[in-house]
Formats: structure tokens, C-alpha cells, sequence
């Protein structure tokens, strides 16, 4: 199935999530990642969205979307026009042993060590995903406790932004 | 009204999303942020909210989700005990003039700078919600494009996870 990155301008106010969100379960969509914050203009969030799915659904769910009043816009970010990254937080079992080791994976992936335990580690990431898998990948040899992941978020390249 | 964050592990199906932030918009609690994504398990994700409210329904709220088949785990992250981070991508108008100022400011904020165009910029950062915030204020002046925000994620502090 196709993988599509939508970049949805909503009004800033109670239960607009849950309708989004709700478009898109009801035809059976399922919602890969989600991430939503404030934008520029305090009355607006941005909703970054990553479904798979058939494209003409996927059509359908974007049209219902569009006719909704707390909608503003709504643009499918472009595999080679946009950047796009999330943040992952990930914690890892460490030992006296094999420290140097997982430091040196940190530096190598310019991530951030932003808490540290006696016998744990937790690290931040920013990256493409296959970036971050990639770092998920060689830590997990020293034993994963836990993972946080924002989702990804996205802006087009260049000047051009979602309103014009 | 204080500010709450939650970090709720659930299984990774669709309609979680909206059953979930369903709970919180029939009470008029509004998230203010709200990120999502796989965990180190790949049938379980983790939410995170940030919600601002009255403590006694979000502990009504708290308990009708911990009811839920698909609800896994709940915990509040505490201001101490746990890192939270966030990560925004920033689009700012750009001349000849200023590029130099405002690659100061990047490096000074520990930024990244992901895309490049005659008049403008686009630069990823992440810290926490305060740091993002002041890197706002001090890119204002130059003319901000465009935001997109993935909303706070966190762990709690050492070695301890949402399982124990």
C-alpha cells in the first residue's frame, strides 16, 4: 500500500482531533503516526498525518476533510519536495562494559544523551525515519527498556508554505 | 488551569487514536498537544498528551481510559522526574542582509539548518517547550513562514518505563 504524508491546517479548539482522526478510522484507515502542535498563528494547529492506504479512499477522506469548517487546508507532502523528521526518545540498558560503546553509536548519528542512570541510558534522535530505525536497530543488541516517538512532522522545501 | 501530561500505551489499531482523544473532547478538555508512534513493541503505541484542566475529571477521564480493552498503560510524566522534548521545523524569510544573524542564532540554539532557498530557510530544533518558544520569539523579527510542531514526547527519568 502507498505510504502519504498529509499536512492538515486545523482550527485550535476541542474535539477537531478526534473528528480528524475519526475520517480516517471509519473508512477502515488505519493512522501509521500522528502529530499535532501550534503554528505560527495561535489559533491554528497543524496536524502531520502518515496513513497507508488506497488512493482512492485516501481521495475521499481528503475532500470529506476539506468540507469541514475547522479545516482550513490541507496538502499531501511530496516524497522528494518536502522535509520531513520526527523525534524519537529511547532508552537503553547499559553496563560499565559497553558505555563507550553505545556512546560512540550516539556521536556517530548525532543524537544527545539527555539522561543517564547508573545501569540506563536515554537518548534523543532526530531523523528521517529510516535514520531512526536505522539507531533503533544498533541499540537493540544492549536491550531497549522503553521508546518515545513524536511521529513525523513536515514542511515543503523553499519558500512555498501550506496557504499558498 | 495546570497542565498535565500524559504518556498512555495502546495498541497500535485503528480508531485507538480517536477513541482515545474522543474521551478527553466529550469532557471539553482540549489537548494542546498531542504525538503518536511505535513503540520497541510494533503492536503497541505510545500517546502523548498534553492537556490543561481541572485535576478531578482528568482523573475521570483518566480512569474511563485505563477501562478501555485497547489502553495498555497510563502514567503521568511529573515535572522532575521525567525528559520531555519536542521538535519544530521553522520556515523564515531570509536576505543577503540577515542570513548571517540568523545562522548565529542556529548555532547558538544548537539548531539544524534542513533546507535552503534564495529567500529562505527552514531549520529544525528540538528542547523542550520553552526553548522552542524563545527560538520563536528571536526569529520573529525576519518573518516566520511557516511551523510545524510534533508536540511534546518523554520518559520518565533512570531506568524505570511505563511497565513498571
Amino acid at each position: 500500500m502507498p505510504k502519504h504524508i498529509l499536512s492538515i491546517l486545523v482550527e485550535n479548539q476541542s474535539g477537531v482531533l478526534g473528528r480528524v482522526t475519526g475520517l480516517f478510522s471509519r473508512r477502515g484507515y488505519n493512522i501509521e503516526s500522528l502529530s499535532v502542535g501550534v503554528t505560527e498563528n495561535e489559533n491554528l494547529s497543524r496536524i502531520t498525518v502518515v496513513v497507508n492506504g488506497d488512493d482512492y479512499i485516501l481521495g475521499q477522506i481528503t475532500k470529506q476533510l476539506e468540507k469541514q469548517v475547522v479545516v482550513e487546508k490541507i496538502i499531501e507532502l511530496g516524497q522528494e519536495t518536502s522535509v520531513k523528521r520526527e523525534l524519537m526518545l529511547i532508552k537503553v540498558k547499559t553496563t560499565e562494559k559497553n558505555k563507550m560503546m553505545i556512546f560512540e553509536t550516539v556521536n556517530v548519528f548525532r543524537a544527545k544523551i539527555i539522561d543517564l542512570s547508573i545501569d540506563s541510558l536515554t537518548i534523543e534522535i532526530t531523523g528521517t525515519p529510516d535514520k531512526v530505525e536505522s539507531f533503533i536497530e544498533l541499540l537493540k543488541p544492549y536491550g531497549i527498556l522503553e521508546i518515545a516517538r513524536t511521529g513525523l512532522t513536515g514542511l515543503e522545501r523553499g519558500s512555498t508554505t501550506i496557504n499558498n
